[in-house]
């Protein structure tokens, strides 16, 4: 399918922030009052064509990310869709190893690096009328390894065995696409947040089987007591079938993880996801072998700030479920190399989804890594949560437990117009109509 | 000594930038062009004192910092440094453990933040007459050790072990300190950047032999013969007794570091440094487990983004040499951990100097370091690079090979005032006056 001749000639960048810490979602023990935020960038062209991507943040902070991106952006302004389609990699090392910017690191910097990669993929498979999944499923295996920057991970995987891993699927690709056709990756949910009572956990729990969840996660990470009669309420309510995954958001260091994920043996949890610090890899080690023979596996990815701390935690075994997002590493191209990682050590791919528009986004890696990579399994869970989904043209919907595999083209993420205009900071109606003692109140630390 | 009532009035920041390309000194297989650059923090307080500090960068993002110091910011005017000063710890977590900004990360959340923190440790000590280094010997280890989060650091070093060497050293303090009246930290250069000609390498390394030194590091990390050939060429011309370390940057995979790092086993180095990328954890245990027979050891730490990521390399022996940065982690506390965990598993402490203005901050870590931490030996090597060292009050000495001890106040850092108006980015006089097609070109990738 021949691509239109399409240029890029505006980037506009929204700082996006919703006041959700108004009803406490999505607390846990670090990030106490999260306000669900994103810098939305939208890539103009000369066609009716745009290419729109997001950072999820945390409220405070989305200005440092629109900042970042704005800056980047000029370096592709003025470029056209083909130069980016002929060679995705060739942007990508524009970006991440430009010859001062790379100073800057990872976070802020390879967050808005990123934001640019996506929103051109995602113009990429609109001029291709086709959903991201499905543009990442036809490409050649030969362009995808093309596509990664294989410089730091070749002693986990090399470029050959990406191609073979990749070319090795390809005859089952049809098959596995037709069986996604409905309904696509298997879903899970947070219904334990922090900050709610028993009653409300279990109202969660109830209105989540009925669309047919089996799979429920759970904050913890405060008083090891309490933490632990949560997990057996958690465990009661749902029954013994099943999935229940507890989460710490890196709140404990090495001996203090020990001890608290020392009592959570009997409840046949499926994961214990961020017991520690985002890039303690040797830590991971360490707590992979002092519970190699628990039910449970470790999990994380959501803070990884790179493809290198992903190839560590993979290769040395440390992690059992890889919890890739959508917007934290430099875009699809290095997700694309952290799936590859991942199927070849058989670690199962359960994206993280925890954020605004983050679920948009990595049903299409789900769909990529179980139609094309690493093939199916119940254990490749993609994170669902429903938060904010009527902000959206096109809200992600599970059925049967089950993600509806999107048809919208790119990654079908279009925020609507009076959404936008409303909560854009600081001078969206929203903001605006905020109190001033309100109004970024939650720029003070807690 | 009572610390006089001053409360922090207003923060100016500035995105210094100076055209150091034009001369490509810096440059190395990644950074190809860098402009050395700074943002600059000054906080302005109701006393006739200000906090200084700064974070190095390669010139473009250097706004970035900027933005990021400018938000920071409005958490500390209006407070006092006796609030500071009885718990430094407390601003640090109120700045990295924001509940909404943590998610930025590393990188440059992490700088800037480190940036805020550094100015009000210069403030600390000017307010007592001290330079940094002295402020920092004078205090106790229950004080110390207060400065450190201990979160993620426990498994490697415990509070109870950290105060216990840091009184074990106690008795030495004055002793050392004597020592070090004039002359401190030994310090090394690096003679043989990867632009310059054999005879301009020569002629550096006579005249910084001419000043004492004895320590030469050379950029590798293109093609082998030549890295090789420049090796012997640099051996040959400093002899056998000299120092002599090689600098890759980051630019190998693990195989290709081991592949290259073979043929460097006859030279009598010193050290290798940054072979691999800055968060290889595992990557660098292979590579030490791989040379452990050869003369040198490895050595990084100046793009290391988190106390974690030094944890695990200090922990794990894979590191012979710790390049701690002044401006990279979250300043003066985080630095503070990092030297006791490298003192604890008696890895010396070489800080990284190569930037506008970090070795007038490095001096003071050496300082601290070689009087009340780790005691003093001759590995305990501190970068010096002689850049533009007459744009600041109080430049840097060497003398017989070891720098002069600071006797300013603070850092000691304070730009002179027409060369800051003269480099503001982009509407100082340097860059307004550069062709059109010149300003901003480095912006470009390479």
């Amino acid at each position: 399918m021949p691509v239109q001749p399409i240029k890029i000639t505006s980037a506009e960048v929204i700082d996006l922030r919703v006041p959700t810490s108004d009803q406490m979602l999505g607390s846990d023990p670090f990030h106490k009052e999260p306000d669900y935020s994103s810098a939305v960038l939208h890539l103009e062209t000369d066609s009716e064509l745009r290419g729109v991507s997001v950072v999820f943040t945390l409220g405070a902070g989305t200005d440092w990310i629109c900042h970042g991106i704005e800056d980047l952006c000029q370096l592709i302004v003025g470029s056209s869709l083909d130069e980016f389609t002929s060679s995705p990699i060739t942007l990508y090392r524009r970006l991440v190893d430009h010859h001062q910017l790379r100073w800057l690191h990872d976070g802020v910097f390879r967050m808005a690096a990123g934001a640019v990669i996506n929103a051109m993929w995602d113009l990429w498979a609109k001029s291709l009328n086709k959903p991201l999944w499905k543009l990442l499923v036809d490409l050649d295996p030969e362009f995808v390894v093309d596509c990664i920057d294989w410089r730091n991970l070749q002693d986990a995987l090399t470029r050959e065995e990406a191609i073979e891993l990749l070319s090795d699927r390809r005859s089952n690709v049809s098959f596995r696409e037709n069986q996604m056709q409905d309904l696509g990756p298997k879903a899970y949910c947070t219904a334990g947040w922090l900050g709610l009572s028993d009653d409300q956990i279990l109202a969660t729990i109830r209105k989540l089987q009925d669309q047919g969840f089996d799979s429920f996660k759970l904050k913890v990470g405060r008083d090891l007591n309490q933490d632990v009669q949560r997990i057996k309420f958690m465990r009661d309510a749902i029954g013994s079938e099943c999935n229940l995954m507890v989460d710490a958001n890196q709140y404990w260091g090495v001996p203090e993880a020990k001890h608290h994920v020392e009592h959570y043996r009997s409840f046949g949890l499926k994961w214990v996801e961020e017991p520690i610090a985002r890039d303690d890899v040797l830590g991971y080690v360490e707590l992979s072998e002092a519970f190699d023979d628990a039910d449970f596996g470790f999990a994380c990815g959501e803070h990884a700030a790179s493809p290198v701390i992903f190839k560590q935690l993979i290769k040395s075994n440390a992690i059992k479920f890889c919890q890739i997002d959508a917007v934290r590493v430099a875009g699809v191209n290095d997700v694309m190399a952290i799936i590859l990682l991942a199927a070849k050590y058989e670690v199962p791919v359960c994206p993280h989804g925890g954020g605004i528009a983050l679920c948009n986004m990595i049903q299409h890696y789900g769909m990529w890594d179980q139609i094309a990579v690493a093939g199916h399994s119940d254990s490749q869970l993609v994170e669902y949560i429903d938060f904010l989904q009527e902000t959206v043209d096109h809200p992600v919907e599970v059925r049967e437990g089950r993600y509806v595999t999107p048809k919208a083209h790119g990654w079908g993420l279009e925020f609507k117009q009076d959404f936008l205009r409303d909560h854009a900071y600081p001078d969206g109606r929203i903001w605006k109509s905020r109190p001033v003692n309100r109004k970024g109140a939650r720029f003070e630390s807690l």
